[in-house]
């Protein structure tokens, strides 16, 4: 019989999507749907960026497939204007334009592990690296960081006791998604001098960089001494630029190897796409004070969403510091019911709201059931609105 | 020790792309370099492609991401303005836009097949459905197409034979990429018949269909009777329009159980290039005189390239009735070599080309060691110079 293959099959939906039937039912019915679900940020992008991709447009005769690692001009740029200006010092060479962040990580993972091989990561993590594991017979073996400690970074004695023979690389997301936890200099080297020691890949996925709400420097896992050739950094230019769209990202690292096998991928898939390249070249012009402003505006959303949050019987959030999410716990036996439920059958005023469940962010069995993420990236006002529908959903559910 | 994974490390380089150093080497020194090593035409884009692209960004505040399987707007114009037209009747959701012609058949690959399974092509084929195929563990069996017998699709006895327990699909492109072989409808009809029987997917790869070279109606794998199950077309729009860089393809296919996989494989990546989407949505109110003009120039083209290739002593190529490349037997032992000493030895007037070995679009061993693909992708003055470089290179070499 005529089947789809195995892996295709058992290969997990989306958790973050695959309540979009639901969401796109309730909006067909008219109902008003406040999506705190994906980290779709509503900030404007700035105009340099559109205005780049406009200018080439207009004198464009034929729009060709660029060298497959992107346009020279585009990494020349993104070194000069971008990584040398916050510190990293990298070569134009250590650096590949990917199809947004997901690509870059997809191909750090591949590069790093092959089948039956495994990867440490740090739970709560972004559910599409286990999608990408699965897909590619690498198994993740997950640290566990918990909701009531500020998902603080376990002891590396917990890492330790995960390595086997078959330990390829550590893969996190500073600042991390789902929890927005900030990994601390320290966090970062003790994580590094781990990864280097068990001669292992330290994978850091860097694409919420610019999001971060403290005072202190970030520090990019590109800094760690010693780690040169351990470090592979997934970083995304559409997120940082709320040019999500545009689908340009890149991958960097200093160890040639790596950097031959990113360029093998990339060859494969021939080109990333030429306009959103366009577009980043543009926001490569981006003044610094935008991402002053963009910093302040996440710090007054997540103000009022972790306040409303933990005002709330039975909810618990700790307060992120970096990227645009929080993990809560919520006073139900299943987000993932709940968060159905939410754009099923809560209706307030014809409104209601959307939020991704958190349990498939978990290795650890049964971890983070009544958790779920809450992406803050809706002005205030409506922040403020979908945070009274939920308190108001979670009296009701009760 | 730190190494990048075996699979990373056995990975194939791109065949067509591994030789782009020694081009970029020549072009550094101020040598001219005619490339037929790429399907990447001159041929303008409609202006109705990138003027969509200008409006929109206009009038944008920031650049979302879209529905995985791509804006609606977008799936709904590709159906009603292009295969509706052609006379393909295929419904919004058997349609799921792709970062080009290439996730199309990495995704289409992995839905029919999974690691340790098989996938039979016919060789010549395109190099990187080898790629993928290594990626995902697929192994690839070929049926031998002969360039004297003009790429003739051999008989279906050949495909029985190859038939095993671990068989899942028949991959093949249709005009061929490299060969240039247009499938006639009774070949279709017989690969879809020996499919259904096999219970077998039948992935048509068919992003150059548009390009054709015969007076003949195109016939689309999607018109074989009963392989509605069967069936999964790759399709590109970016390569159709003369927007490569764009990176707009679909996946289509009347299969639910495919397009529910593909949209779990497009929602790992969570959505395709928003830009590039605009300039397709544009460019589906081209005008159909515009492919009428494309196709009259590249039958020039071709007449022009293949003319002058059969002219040269030992060479050999059949004509090609569709994509704009031809397979040419040249007089050389091994074409990787002399198409490696056209970029780094050869030189006329400052001038050099750059053709493809064809080797690594055969799966026998040694088929295919004196073969070249030429793309002809150049203006015929331009093409007709590079024609008699190519003869007097091999008058050199030999």
């Amino acid at each position: 019989m005529l089947k789809v293959s195995a892996r295709a099959q058992e290969m997990p939906a989306s958790a973050i999507r695959k309540l979009v039937p639901y969401a796109e039912a309730a909006e067909a019915a008219g109902v008003k749907v406040y999506h705190l679900n994906v980290g779709a940020p509503d900030i404007q992008s700035p105009a340099c960026a559109t205005k780049a991709v406009s200018e080439r447009c207009a004198g464009m005769h034929h729009l060709s497939y660029t060298h497959s690692a992107g346009l020279k001009e585009l990494r020349t740029a993104m070194v000069e204007k971008y990584y040398r200006k916050i510190g990293l010092d990298i070569d134009v060479s250590q650096l590949l334009v990917t199809v947004g962040g997901s690509e870059a990580f997809a191909a750090a993972m591949q590069i790093a592990a092959g089948p039956g091989e495994e990867i440490i990561v740090v739970e709560p993590y972004y559910t599409n690296y286990q999608t990408y594991a699965f897909l590619n017979g690498i198994t993740l073996k997950a640290v566990h960081s918990d909701i009531r400690e500020g998902f603080r970074v376990p002891e590396i004695s917990e890492f330790e006791r995960l390595v086997s023979p078959s330990t390829r690389a550590v893969l996190i997301s500073n600042p991390c998604n789902p929890s927005g936890k900030l990994f601390t200099r320290e966090e970062m080297l003790a994580i590094g001098d781990f990864c280097r020691r068990n001669d292992l890949f330290l994978i850091c996925d860097e694409v919420y960089r610019e999001f971060c709400y403290t005072d202190e420097p970030y520090f990019s896992a590109l800094e760690i001494p010693g780690c040169e050739r351990n470090v592979i950094i997934v970083d995304s230019v559409s997120k940082r630029y709320n040019l999500c769209g545009a689908r340009i990202g890149c991958i960097i690292s200093r160890n040639e190897e790596v950097m031959a096998c990113a360029l093998k991928y990339a060859q494969a898939r021939l080109c990333p796409p030429v306009l959103g390249q366009y577009a980043a070249i543009g926001a490569l012009d981006t003044p610094a004070s935008y991402f002053k402003e963009v910093r302040e505006e996440y710090i007054r959303r997540r103000d009022c969403a972790v306040d409303a949050l933990n005002a709330m019987p039975g909810v618990f959030s700790p307060v992120p510091y970096g990227a645009f999410y929080t993990v809560a716990e919520l006073p139900v036996d299943d987000a993932g019911d709940f968060a159905k439920w939410l754009l099923t059958d809560f209706r307030r005023n014809n409104e209601t709201l959307m939020i991704t469940p958190a349990a498939s962010f978990y290795k650890t069995p049964g971890a983070g059931r009544n958790h779920a993420r809450i992406a803050y990236v809706l002005e205030v006002p409506q922040l403020r609105r979908a945070m009274e529908l939920l308190a108001e959903a979670l009296t009701e559910y009760n």
